[in-house]
Parts: structure tokens; sequence; C-alpha cells
């Protein structure tokens, strides 16, 4: 057996273990764990950014930053995380399937996750803080830029995780060949969530019978209807653009409505804001920079047809006074996040509310969006009878079931 | 373009103009037609039949009548559906990001399905009327043996879809190669539904990158712990077997605890009914016949690492009047249905109350166990501002998010 595949095993048991203890708990170790070994953390991290510094991209060096505001933010997270009620075992419905035989539907965690990310080491204690409460165990797979970092914060969760003998809930993975041996296994790992680059995300996706959980693109729409109001059609169009252009949730292509009487004033204040316009052309396309794309369209129809055939389904804004329009556009546009007088920047877990994310999924099965604690659960039936057997309700004389909601 | 690949496209139309329909009156006119067409439905099946009476199996033959108590089921079944509240839209949950800036989690369908199945013809209109519910389109790849009767099913639905003008929503698929191409077709269609043999599901599993909702195998587990009762113990026995014993909700292995004083009673009687035992072997294997693996156990946690070692998640059982066993078991037994004293043969989705099924699943995200309309929906989130932007609440006076669920 590899050791890639021994670590999937103890993961399992872990995952079972987790099952039957303090999930809170750990949570709040880890959380004070991360602080008092703060120094460590960053001695790490400077040695992976000055290792960095010359070969990596702004955006990626960027995003391997971890320092004080960052992981305050990440124990801040954790925090929220632990302080929410525990949502394993939690029950969904209840239904009386005839006198004394109730069936429950309760939520579960999934089993074993695998994350494999690029940069973003905060990704660790995050993902990691997500899979506990969620009574996941989880193998982390980072890239070889953080991998100081990534050690540090690894060994810092695993002592914490030891002291309640459960270190095998999270584990970083760190032998050769590792993420094919990974996406190989179906048998022992139930889900993988990506985070990185589009072609990243597309690799995995192609190369494993394990459900995906992530976007490949971030094709955004922002609409101006022909009763927008400018002052807001000019913050929505910057905010959703500048905010961070190379976000997923950045604006890639700004619909306008023909009749908008303001136009020229708004893409003058694109312009204005650094934001270089392609009119009429490039469509579909992620710039991940400050470049927008933009198309008149006749009406609120053609802007929804072109949103369903160049979207990516992540996240599409319109902005109009016109509360009916406004009412069409979030019905009828099927992506995971559709808004009406909102920058698409607020696509994030942190600002729905779910303490943190494990990523943004475009997927159209088990969950969209911004992913948090709740994605990485599923649920099972519990059926509670008395000896209760299916002859009984079959046939002639056929008892039949009262299908009651309790 | 291939005829298939022009099914999906017409299907993907439909599925967007499905959602500013009432698909109640579609369910309805559909329960209607296959009333009032019920003979025409009845002659096809009797081709179907003829054709396949010297080369179909037993079990597969079974499933290929559609008779009248059959068709009054189905027919039951989608008045059951029609008469819940429509689903699409509903607000999951909803929550305060900031004054005025309002989050609504919102049920929404999944898309176009694809459904693959064999012999019963019954599934056409089961899942035609749970993928109307969910507001998806559907299209159905039934067999050949089934060719008629689907073909008169399928003329039935989509005659009463096209008096609403939205024929497309449910189509059957005849033409050749059409299932690699169905497979393929990972842009268009957003879920498959195989039904029929485990290899089948397995091969479909292999062969296709979109989201399959199903199971290969079903081996199911009922556990007779120290205190059970013995007359539950073997009606639960008998029952979770001889029931449908080529059913994937069929017990495969009984395991006893040691400790039980009359297993050989309970043994006895099994093979009175006509159950032949496989005494401590075939661990893991699906009979799909009136065949029993038999193990014994020193106790329950030895139950429990048997059936996490050798079950396939379906369904399993503890036959037990101790209910601090029956909860441990519940717990952490993580098996799409895990029952107390109850056959393992409720696990279906009339029995569950979910008015129909488009199958079982033990799948881990999604959706497990018998799948009705909640499992061919996922959500979208709508976002409701009023010129609100990202940047308000990042940097030095950053304006705080209430999060607050309302």
């Amino acid at each position: 057996m590899t050791e890639t595949r021994a670590q999937a095993e103890r993961a399992r048991q872990a995952y079972f273990k987790l099952q039957t203890m303090d999930r809170t708990a750990l949570l709040h170790d880890i959380a004070d764990a991360l602080r008092s070994h703060a120094d460590a953390i960053f001695a790490a991290n400077a040695k992976d950014l000055a290792a960095a510094k010359d070969t990596l991209s702004r955006p990626l060096y960027k995003r391997l930053i971890l320092d004080e505001p960052k992981l305050r933010d990440v124990i801040d997270g954790i925090r929220q995380i632990a302080a929410m009620d525990d949502p394993v075992g939690r029950i969904i419905e209840t239904t009386e399937l005839d006198e004394g035989l109730i069936l429950k539907k309760v939520k579960t965690p999934i089993g074993v996750i695998a994350a494999i990310f690029e940069s973003r080491p905060d990704v660790v204690p995050q993902i990691a803080a997500l899979a506990l409460r969620s009574g996941n165990a989880v193998l982390l797979k980072g890239g070889r830029e953080a991998a100081h970092t990534n050690f540090a914060l690894g060994k810092v969760i695993q002592d914490a995780l030891s002291r309640h003998d459960i270190s095998d809930a999270v584990q970083l993975v760190s032998s050769r060949e590792e993420v094919a041996e990974l996406l190989g296994m179906d048998d022992l790992i139930s889900m993988v969530v990506p985070r990185g680059s589009n072609e990243m995300v597309r690799s995995i996706q192609e190369r494993t019978k394990i459900p995906v959980l992530g976007h490949a693109d971030g094709v955004c729409h922002v609409f101006i209807d022909e009763h927008a109001d400018l002052g807001k059609a000019v913050r929505i169009a910057i905010d959703s653009k500048t905010a961070a252009p190379s976000a997923c949730n950045a604006v890639e292509t700004l619909l306008i409505h023909r009749n908008f009487p303001q136009k020229d004033k708004l893409l003058d204040e694109l312009k204005g804001s650094g934001v270089e316009l392609h009119i009429e052309s490039d469509f579909g396309k992620e710039f991940l920079d400050l470049i927008l794309s933009v198309r008149m369209v006749e009406n609120l129809d053609e802007a929804i047809e072109h949103i369903r055939r160049y979207g990516s389904s992540h996240t599409d804004s319109i902005v109009t006074e016109n509360a009916a329009n406004a009412e069409r556009f979030l019905n009828e546009v099927d992506s995971a996040g559709v808004y009406w007088n909102a920058s698409t920047h607020f696509a994030d877990g942190f600002r729905y509310g779910l303490g943190a994310e494990v990523g943004i999924s475009t997927n159209r099965t088990h969950a969209r969006g911004p992913v948090g604690v709740d994605g990485l659960m599923i649920y099972k039936y519990q059926l509670i009878g008395n000896g209760h057997i299916a002859a009984t309700y079959k046939g002639q004389n056929a008892r039949p079931f009262t299908h009651r909601r309790v």
C-alpha cells in the first residue's frame, strides 16, 4: 500500500471516530493553537515568500501571503464556525409511515474529502475547520510554493487534534504523485474540492470519478436595464470589476439596455476607473483583469438569452428600478447567484455569512454558489419500527401508509 | 448536429420555458391522458410481452408487464405528486447581510435530466412526473424490450404536453448510438439517472462526467442483536429477503450476535421459508435470489465493522430491544438507510411517501436513499440590494455585516 492510500485509510477510520466526539472542542483548540503558534507560521510563510518572490505571478504571490490580518480572519472564521450549532445528526424532517413506524431524515457528513489547492495556505485551516464542523475527515494537498506554510499550519492543527487522539482527521498529503493517486481512490474519498486556476479544476474534473465540488469558469454579467438608476449602475459595475478583477466573482461582460439613457456616462465612469472596455466583443471570456466586454441589448429577453448562452452560471446581476423586470431576471436566469442592484463581488462564503468557504460551486447538483458547512453534508434516513415488515402493506388486504409529516 | 443532440437542445429550451408555466396542470393532464389511453398502452405492452416471452429472464419479464394494477399505481402516484406544493422557488432560508441587503436561498430545478433504463416501462410516466413537478426537462432512453410500451406511454405524455405547447419537456430518445451520445453531452445534460442492472449502472458511471444518481450494488444487512425479540427477528429477516429477493433493498447477509439465544430457531424459520443459507461465507455478495449469507459476530462493534467493510451503504437494519444498542447502530452505521426493528424492504420511494422514486441512490453527495422530487432539485441564491457594493465592507472603515437570519 502506498503512503497516500494508507493516509486515506487512516482518514476513513478517523472519520468514523469523529462521529462519536465533541467536534466543537476540537475547533476551539485549533483556533487557540493557531493563535499561540502564529510566529512559527509567519516564519514558515516568510521562507515560502522569499523563494517565490521572483518566480510567482503577482496574484499568486499575494495569495501566498499569510500575515497577521489574514491569520486573524482565519481564526475569527474558525471561532464563528465553532459557535455554530453542531449540524451532524440534525433532523431535517420526520414522517410517520404508519403507527409506530417513524422515518427521520437526518444530516450526516459525507466522509473523507480531498482538498487540492494552489498558493493560498489559509485554505488549510479554513477547510479543516469546515470539514471538522460537518464531521468529515479531510486530506489536504497544497502546492509546492506554499510547502513551508502548509507544513507549519498542518503541524499546529495535527498537534491540537492529537491531544484528542484524532490526528488523522486532518492530514497533509505530501508524498510524490499524490494528486493522481487521490483522484483514483473513489473507494475511500467521497468528494474532491479543488481550489486554483480554471485549468487545474478542469484537469481534476477530467481525471476522476469522485464528485468534484468547484467551478472552472467565473463568467459573471451585470445587466443595466433601461430603468436603471445611473448612480447604482456606476457603483455596481465598477465594484463588480475592480474590487478583485482576478476573482471568479468579477464581472466579465456588461450588458446595457439600448434605451438606457445615460449609457455614455456609465462607460466614461468605467474608463475613468481604469477599466479597459471591449465593445461588442469577447463575450463569454474570463479576463481575470481590469477588462470588461460590453454589449448593447434590445431588451431584457436578449440579456437573459445572452447570459444563458455565454455565462458560466456563477453570478449575474441586474441593475434596475423596475421590480417586474428584476423579478423576471431573478427567476429566469438560473445561475448560482442572481442579484438585483448588488455587486457580483458579494458571491463569497464570508459575505454570505457561512464563516468560511471551501470554494464556489457552479455545479448543478449537491451544492451551488459559495459552499460552507452545509455543502459538506448529506443525509441518511433512520427508520424506527417495532417489527414492521413490508408484506403488511402489499397485496389484497394491504394496510395503507399514513405518510403523516410530524 | 445529431438527432439526439437536437433533442437535448430542445429539452434545454423547454426547461427554460417550463419555469414560467403552471406545472400542476401538466401533471393532472398527463394522469388523465394515461387513464383515457389505457387500452392503447396495454395493447402496446402485449406486443412487447409476446416478443419477450422466450428471451427475457423471469425477473425482467415481470418488470416488463404494465397491467391495470400497475397503471393504477402509476396514475395514483402522479396524482399524489400533482397534489404536492410546487417546490420550485420555495425559499429555504433568508439572511439579512446588511440593512436592505437580503440573501434568499431558493429551490430550483437541476436542468435537463437523462434517464436510462431497462425493462420496467412504468419508469416513463413516473420519472416524467417527478421531473415536471421539480421543473426539470427529461430525456428518457428505454430498452428495446419495452419499445412498444415506452413509445405508447411517450406519445400519451407528449400529446398532453403539446396541448400546453411544451412537448419537448419530456422526450423519448430512440435513435441508435444514443446512450454514448447522451453520456457525452455534459454541456446540456446535468444529471443521469440509470435504472437497471448493476453492470449497466457501473458502465454508465465509468463513461460520463455528468453526475450519476444511482446505486450499483445493494448489499443490505440485518443484524440480530443479543437482545433481539425472536418474533421480530424472524419476521424482519424473512421479509427483508423474501418480499422481493432480486430487489436492491433485499437483505444479503444476516449478522447474528453469538449470544442471541434462539439463533437455531431463527435459522430454521428462514430455511422453512425457502431461503438457502450460506453460513460464514459469501460476505458482501449480492445474490439477487433466495439465498442469504449468515455470520455470527461477537458483538455490536463487530457487526458495525462488518457492515462498513462489506456493505454498499444502501440499507442496514438492527433487530434489538436494547435502545442503547439501537441508537449506536443508527448513528454509527452510515448507510443511506439505517433501521431499527424494521424490514430493509421499506427502502422505497412509495413507502417513504415520496409518491414515486427516480431510483435509490448510494451516492454520498446530492441525494441518498430513495430519491423523489427533492433529489431532482438544487438551489440558487437571490441577493436583493439597493446599490450595495462589496467595497463598503472592506478595509479600514469596513462596515460590518449583520448576518441575521430572517
